[in-house]
């Protein structure tokens, strides 16, 4: 039963031809975490693969240097290779980075993205070519991308209101566009956020960005956010901020108010000794990111839900992987988010609308991003994105929006190709440097 | 970005229309196992799925009275619905098996297939109907089956030679057709029948399934095929027929010419134990077949090589999924096989060339199989089964012969309508009862 591509009827020919890179800048608030602010621009990276039949998928993934540099030979490889060979993107990345060697296997365990392998690294660029392949091959062949997953189990995504510790506007020199946001640095300033997030989106769940004041300031923003929304869900992620004693106060004093407690604290033996005393769930973002770190973490009972991002884990069939592991070992799974756009938001909704048992709403910072590159901005009603049908993604990229920011990226000289939220706060505290963990 | 199916312009009507249901009886050596012999004929039950433009996919599961009652109300359901509405189908055969209820949750660990749920019910029988859908969406994509999974990682997939001790004939009064295989009922019959695998198939793993005589006379066998056979894998398959001490005693004699030993004994404490000290990798299809089992069997180190099987695991992309638990919990895949037929055959190629690190040659019953529905039987060349590149499984459903197996199945009257290796024993010896476990 053997033959080529090419001796059969295939219907449509799925080569690719090209694969564009735009490297751009995208405005950010100044969001505040354990580590520093938000820059006032954020690197990302739009993918788009072109077919001979002149069909064009687009992705999105990090922007930062070291993504940029295993994207670039990894986009040459990919031409002349079928838009079905998704399979094969990962040995591909891997040749790429041996051949590159720029990649090192160094681990950093500090960033807010949990622990940085080149494997990581590889599977975050494999992404948003994944992603971009399975917009092109939805468009070429008339089907949504949830179908190329196996079909949606619902028609929206519920999505949380992800509230920030943040000041009025980014410190005085820096230029940049300001936001409406104002400013949230109490207690009273969260629910004022979290208000205008319910009005704007229609959120009904809620999760605090925390680690940036002492805990006891933190609780009382919890407190004030389950007067506000009685019965609403509420999380708090401190990204690892905590001791383990810290962390156990912490949950002694919110397990009734909230819905999981996310990374309270580094690593996964920490986690584990929260874990068995905490009386809470805790969800991660940063103690499992990899398939690596799954066995460790689910054999200690150190997570009860994961937070999958498909940048992190190498695209939305990785994360249908994740989530059947999760559910095969009785853990819970829902959606981490850092800064992205559009594009990320719409792969976010196919894939989540696959995954069966999805009982927490999914992360994302997309309401904080007001530009974005496609024509038209994905809309968030009663708190949910509605799951599209149409081919592909569903949705298109604005060329101009797109020029726009990347003009910005290249003018921008060099000075902000990697985020760093300890440089941005610097810019207002010289004196700042990452604080050591736990920081309390 | 909401719509949907039917306002976009979609290329292709992927509505069924239709589901046909045939049941076949096909017909089986005598072939010997731990709880008797292979009847003479095997139920089969073959799954038509036939689209809004007449696209026709098929895929194959068991044929036993149970599955037959939960696939008809199932194929019910299925009319109306998209081909990609994969997902879909397990929250459907949840829901029919609860209407029928006629599927008690009752639980035997006795059967050759592993422990029978009815959840495990339900995945087999779901498992015929998304291989029929994923036929017939590659059929109207132009697509093969594998392209749909993600692309194939190999251009063939290699397969073991599945040696039975066998008798030459099925027992006097049974009216079938011979044979050409001979009888194998010692070291020289299994060597014989060995070498007739490698001249007809090429195939260069060996497996013999034991559990059939003492220990001594399989060990024995397996000394002769190794002499036979130097530097081959070679692998022992008692079906769990032998207590914990002499599974350890068995492992010791081979451990130097073993690949792996498979299902030694019965439960996961057990195999643990084996595991432990067996210095052999165990194989299983009977300890770990269902989502529920792998927890406790992984923490324990109880298996080394998971054997999936796309009926059991629920279909394909199901497959796809546990390869990658193992993947993540560094346990090896492989593949098991009952009895099966060329449809199948297809849907285990094109799975298996997607999964990474399939480092063992997959099991096939179908060298025994005379018969079949296929218009062209599938070949192994070197052992291998070339991955088709055609759209769908790649294979073509020959209605004359599924008409005579048909029939054979109408005519036999309700006599032989599910498998019993122990019934088919006591036609040759009526004393035979099935054999407690362990049997040694």
């Amino acid at each position: 039963m053997a033959s080529t591509w090419g001796d059969d009827p295939v219907s449509r020919d799925l080569t690719i031809i090209d694969v564009r890179l735009t490297p751009i800048l995208v405005a950010d608030p100044p969001l505040l975490n354990t580590q520093g602010v938000h820059q006032p621009y954020t690197p990302r990276l739009i993918v788009e693969v072109v077919t001979a039949e002149g069909i064009t998928g687009v992705g999105e993934t990090y922007g930062d240097t070291t993504y940029l540099d295993l994207a670039r030979p990894l986009a040459e490889k990919l031409k002349g290779r079928q838009l079905t060979a998704l399979n094969g993107l990962f040995t591909l990345a891997d040749r790429v980075a041996v051949d590159a060697s720029q990649v090192s296997d160094a681990v950093d365990v500090g960033g807010l993205r949990g622990v940085q392998t080149a494997d990581k690294l590889r599977l975050s660029v494999v992404s948003g070519f994944e992603v971009a392949c399975l917009d092109a091959l939805g468009k070429a062949l008339g089907l949504p991308v949830h179908a190329l997953l196996g079909g949606r189990l619902r028609d929206a995504v519920e999505y949380s209101a992800y509230l920030f510790y943040k000041w009025e506007s980014h410190p005085e020199g820096v230029i940049c566009e300001p936001d409406d946001w104002g400013a949230a640095l109490d207690p009273e300033g969260v629910v004022a956020q979290a208000r205008r997030f319910t009005e704007r989106h229609g959120f009904t769940s809620f999760k605090l960005k925390g680690g940036v004041f002492p805990p006891e300031e933190e609780i009382a923003a919890v407190r004030a956010l389950a007067e506000a929304f009685p019965g609403h869900p509420l999380r708090l992620d401190p990204n690892g901020a905590w001791s383990v004693p810290t962390s156990l106060k912490v949950a002694e004093e919110l397990r009734d108010l909230l819905e999981y407690l996310e990374d309270p604290t580094l690593g996964t033996p920490a986690m584990a000794e929260v874990a068995a005393r905490a009386g809470v769930p805790l969800a991660t973002n940063m103690c499992v990111t990899t398939f690596a770190e799954i066995e460790e973490a689910f054999t200690r009972g150190a997570v009860q839900v994961v937070l999958s991002d498909h940048h992190y884990w190498g695209g939305l069939r990785n994360t249908q992987h994740l989530a059947a592991i999760c559910r095969t070992f009785d853990v819970g799974v829902s959606m981490h988010s850092n800064t992205h756009l559009g594009i990320s938001l719409a792969a976010m909704t196919h894939v989540a609308a696959t995954v069966p048992g999805l009982e927490h709403a999914c992360d994302t910072h997309y309401p904080w991003q007001s530009e974005d590159v496609l024509t038209e901005r994905i809309a968030f009603t009663g708190g949910r994105v509605a799951v599209s049908d149409a081919p592909g993604l569903g949705v298109e990229l604005d060329r101009d929006k797109l020029a726009f920011l990347h003009r910005r990226w290249l003018d921008d000289d060099g000075a902000l190709r990697d985020r760093d939220d300890a440089a941005a706060m610097r810019v207002a505290d010289p004196d700042w440097v990452t604080p050591a963990v736990p920081r309390w």
